[in-house]
């Protein structure tokens, strides 16, 4: 249905492009694109192979050549991929979402093990792709690259995508696994993009100790102030909320402040240039931790669906714009003298990818296995897979910062620039859709049936159909790790071996003294009529 | 505390402002201050005098005191008011959630009075002032301004902004002055667009009864086209949902379609040069009838709310952006040198909108009334000054259309296009300040008590902290007006009375027959589980 229109918009584009109208033109265009997307992505659920994000791809890439064709071979793209609309309005929504939707239970309890896979393997990654880099490049004679250069490729190249994977993985026979995935994914954004800033802000040709020592210390100071700034947002919400009682006169307020102050964080860490990804993350969690129990049901349901629709929205958004955009005819005239020379970056690329990713996640998971006594919590060869395979594909992160460093003082006239840019966009297409299609099956080899089934009996959040309306993720989970603190401690070998678990119930003893009748959670919200978890929970404190 | 963060920032914006940190610099401040508005109109609800925004234009006012004394005097303003931004991102959500948040029964029963006031009505209004504009101008000497000059000054304050008196009015107290002044203003709003596209497109000093002729079916056209466009963009996205029936797999798809699709109609609109304002409108109702009962229960709340808090947050987004633009210092250097001439001017305009408003308002009233048998359905006097009060405000549309014709070639230099420019905001904030804080005490006086409680019982939708989450306004309204129809054919006197309750009668029995199977709708939607409407409503049929 949406094709219909979206032909009809393109006839007419031809005649009406160029004029003010072309921008109305090209929002049309790509929101009956992103219908189409949801349409086709809901009918092909079932698939063996194909899920929503190189559904999107696929349409942006057919739309794309369509445009050429009309076009007659001038420009297939209707809207210029821009970093501000990548960096301040697509990325907050998905990566808030992540902090809101988390399993925060697992996800604490696999902390140290996120930490390890998303910084440390970020940097192993980062180095071997740039030394890589460095090492084949200066052979081939592809323009002239500068040490930053070849730095900043590590770190495009270190930024995964695992949506793919997290499309495929499921939260409840997985739990381990999925958080892995999903925490990693996070830190690793967050360590890719702060690599990258610092890469462009030091003078690196004259690099010594003290410039490297300052090198760490930014970035610790980064993580750590990022994290700090974004905790602090979430706290800030949760205390007016709950202070001010606004269920009272309006849900609609509520609402609005959650998505407002969410934003705020993100915007407050870019102003002050921390990294926005770790705050908007931190904020979310903290979120959906004490602010979402303090506001009334229906912004419950609203808050949660809002953030994850917006965030559905804009992965498929981004995807299907990656897609229009590679088949921009300008970028590949540059290049489209040599196109040998062209594949063999990309496939050196791909290749740096493969074992840079392998270099990490084999001997970490060694390591991490290493401090885990319970079967349960190690991680199994083919699950060590199934984490390397998960961080392989590329996705728009790696566009906006190749973006951003190959074209900004728009020299792309250059070879080397020109050549580095489309060898992004065929390494983000490649891995995407090759690495991707493969993703389902290979997933269903070897994680064949629902097994680690451990502590979550949630059902998968996003699609919730099933959930009887409020007492869904949030509560459960809390409900359940009450339940299991008032078990646990009377074990006391368990509660030696694991010490992860310690932390968790100071934590949790600090949180029920002091956080929570601070700034609201789950038992401490001002009393909203109709709510049926109330009584329930207050037998637990 | 969002004070305190716009301090910080403001201080810093000055060091920073002109890089391209600066659109951060401006999207924290933003974001903040509707931070800000969100918990000062909070805390001013009970108020006597002020709403939400009053609020926003004086924090808007005040932020652009304290940027003018940083800068020193130099820009006032962070964003540009821009009309794409006003036109395509602001407005779509708040027409749409009128539509769809419209108590249809109370709309469709006044529909004639409606009509009569939104469209005849601003019609008159247009006429008024641009005859008095030309009349009182000419004399002025203000500069060169043509024949299509003024009467886009006529449609530019026929625009009515009804937000303010919605905001105190009462759904629930009194439904048919709810239903009339929130209907003329949605009908009221558009026309006024038409009309202005109408003037712009029209080669005006040649008129002749030809060129009037195509006028009134242009403008015709443009009504019915428009309806139809929104109507069918409804019925798709209510079509596609029950036939796909998305809820199977993911809520968060089914509410993404139904923004999207909503969205699209109104760029379809805009595409096709018809009244957006319409489409949008009239797909909202829709949606709101068929769409929304094909959804998942969680995607009801969620849409609901949403679309809510979109359109809440949309609103003081422009009160603010009013509020800080109209301190601008360029608008005003022009005009600096004769006061006494803009503050004459201004006084002219308000009077001749005074004058415009009741012209029609009084007059078309006592038309309605005649068709009117039951009291009950009459407007009496104190109604009709309500009505004429609620559309003395000028806000937003105004503004966005003062710019598009006196700014829009460049040429504000022009004393006469400065004069209006600097008029249209001196107009917008006096009528907004000085008659939205008299209108609380004014509906006090005239309306005193909660009277005129007729048919509805429903709870007011915006504020639904007391409803039961799911079987609220939409499904009672209908669960109700199911229950008339079966007792009302009985009683022949009154069903020959009220015409448009046959329409009504027939429309039910269409929709019953026809639509409703095709489209879903309440009571014909397929199988949600834990859904407990169904029951109730399958006997009714």
């Amino acid at each position: 249905m949406a094709i219909g229109i979206l032909s009809t918009l393109l006839a007419k584009s031809e005649t009406i492009l160029g004029s003010g109208h072309s921008s109305v033109v090209s929002m049309n265009l790509f929101v009956a694109l992103l219908c189409g997307c949801i349409v086709i992505g809901h009918l092909l659920e079932e698939s063996r192979w194909m899920n929503e994000s190189i559904t999107a791809l696929a349409i942006g890439l057919c739309t794309g050549i369509v445009i050429l064709l009309t076009t007659g071979g001038k420009s297939s793209h209707l809207l210029v991929f821009s970093e501000d609309l990548f960096f301040n309005y697509l990325l907050p929504p998905i990566i808030f979402n992540a902090g809101f939707q988390v399993k925060k239970k697992q996800f604490f309890r696999n902390f140290m093990t996120i930490m390890l896979f998303g910084a440390v393997g970020t940097l192993i990654s980062f180095a071997i792709i740039s030394l890589g880099a460095i090492h084949f490049f200066k052979k081939m004679s592809i323009g002239n690259l500068k040490i930053g250069d070849y730095l900043a490729i590590g770190a495009i190249f270190s930024a995964t995508d695992s949506v793919c994977t997290l499309q495929v993985l499921n939260q409840d026979d997985t739990p381990l696994l999925y958080s892995l995935v999903f925490g990693e994914g996070v830190v690793n954004d967050a360590t890719a993009v702060v690599l990258f800033k610092a890469i462009q802000s030091f003078d690196l040709p004259h690099i010594n100790t003290t410039i490297a020592l300052q090198f760490v210390g930014n970035f610790l100071y980064l993580f750590i102030s990022s994290t700090l700034l974004g905790v602090l947002a979430g706290l800030l919400s949760a205390y007016i909320i709950k202070k001010l009682y606004f269920g009272r006169h309006s849900t609609d307020r509520e609402v609005a402040l959650m998505i407002l102050m969410a934003y705020l964080s993100y915007m407050l860490a870019e102003f002050f240039y921390l990294s926005a990804i770790l705050t908007v993350f931190f904020c979310g969690i903290v979120m959906s931790h004490y602010t979402w129990h303090n506001v009334t049901e229906s912004s419950r349901v609203t808050t949660k669906h809002a953030f994850a629709t917006l965030s559905f929205v804009a992965e498929i958004f981004i995807f299907l714009y990656v897609g229009m955009d590679a088949l921009d005819i300008e970028k590949w005239r540059v290049v489209s003298d040599s196109p040998g020379k062209s594949v063999g970056v990309s496939a050196i690329l791909l290749g740096l990818i493969l074992v840079g990713r392998a270099a990490f996640v084999f001997p970490l998971s060694s390591i991490s296995n290493l401090t885990k006594k319970a079967p349960c919590d190690k991680i199994d060869f083919k699950q060590q897979v199934t984490i390397w395979w998960a961080g392989l594909m590329r996705g728009a992160v790696s566009m906006a910062l190749a973006y951003n460093q190959f074209t900004s003082l728009g020299h792309t006239q250059l070879r080397g620039n020109a050549m580095m840019i489309t060898s992004t966009i065929t390494v983000v297409l490649f891995s995407t859709v090759v690495f991707g299609l493969m993703t389902k099956p290979l997933i269903r080899i070897l994680l064949p049936s629902p097994k680690n089934r451990m502590l979550s009996s949630e059902p998968s959040t996003p699609k919730s159909l099933t959930v009887p309306l409020l007492t869904n993720g949030h509560d459960l989970e809390a409900y359940e790790s009450d339940r299991n603190l008032i078990t646990r401690p009377t074990s006391l070998r368990m509660f030696l071996s694991t010490p992860s678990n310690t932390v968790h119930y100071y934590w949790r003893k600090f949180d029920n003294a002091f956080m929570r009748p601070v700034f609201g959670g789950r038992g401490f919200v001002p009393f909203v009529p109709g709510s049926p978890i109330e009584q329930n929970d207050q037998q637990w404190q």
